[in-house]
């Protein structure tokens, strides 16, 4: 899994059936210290997450194991929020103190 | 998931039987904000994308999840049309203004 | 899915036993002019590609969707061999026209 | 499988249900020869891996098929602490005597 | 698949359990003429290769379809030991020559 930070939305009308009310964020993916790494990706979201909330997402086949995405064409989900991440000792996000 | 732009198309007369009927379509990786990123990739089309159109592509196994896509050899497939993108606030693709 | 050219084989006596009578053919990655991106695949033939033909190629489990590669350990197939390709309404590949 | 050494935890209250009970580490990628690549990864732990430790992990669908992750949408996993590299005939790792 | 040359070993002797009796082998990754790209791969080996060895290996879900690794979790796998590989028509590796 990696981190991501959700920065959007994306509407679409003309899906595959499958779709119908999934939730799709917009991620830039961050590397462990919560910087932004360039990179993006659209997941469907299984967890209510908001707009500038730090998240894990998983993608591939695991995307497809939440009971809102099972069998449905989605390789990317988002399973948690996150609260902290500490590397090397130190807390490098804590979701109390994110602005 | 990742933004694609579908730019072409691909014909392919002697291919695996189970791919008969497939449409495959040539897109154009873009990145949150809608610019290309030089990458491409031919998936198949299970929504009707139209040359132009900016989709929502999946690949992995998650390609195939969709009705048109189920068991057979393909690793990509645009299973939405954008309607709208939404990035820290500001709209960077809507279909209504596209050219 | 991408584009690649099949430039040579693959010969290997000793391998998993369900790997007996696959072909494996090497792979020249394309970009969507035709252009070599500098990358290569292996991939399994399930079409009967032949040196210099350009062909379209499934990597991970979409490799095991042919009834050459069904349950076998194999992770790259040739499904389809192109005819053309077309993009911005430009034939950037052309089998009848191909040397 | 890649290796990693296993620097921090992550920590996420909101998550999916299926993923309770299931300890996120954060790594750091290596090479063969136990230098830090540059490249992370959250994983979950099948095996009771320490801070420092250098492990072993896989990602994609082989990350569910422990009886920790088994259906759980999980990319990443932990399955092996590592004792020794060995590589051209040198050791490039021992845990005995990692410091 | 890609190619690989056999370089080392890996120990490990708390891992998850379904690992018992699997042999990791480290690979260096070759192109197609047989040159170090720089990457490397731990893998499973389902054939018996030797160090020195140049073999194509497998990733993914793929490389769970040996009767070694099925249902482990195992995302490498070396599943064929090459002897000849010819690329343009030219042999670039051919396993009684090389040293």
């Amino acid at each position: 899994m990696l981190l991501g930070k959700v920065v959007g939305t994306l509407v679409a009308t003309r899906k595959e059936e499958s779709l119908d009310g999934l939730k799709f964020l917009v991620l830039k993916q961050l590397d462990m210290e919560g910087n932004e790494t360039g990179g993006y990706r659209v997941a469907a979201d299984a967890v209510g997450a908001g707009l500038g909330e730090v998240v894990l997402y998983a993608t591939g086949s695991a995307a497809r194991q939440t009971k809102y995405t099972h069998q449905r064409p989605c390789d990317g989900v988002i399973m948690a929020i996150v609260d902290q991440v500490e590397v090397d000792g130190k807390v490098t996000y804590d979701k109390s103190e994110a602005v």
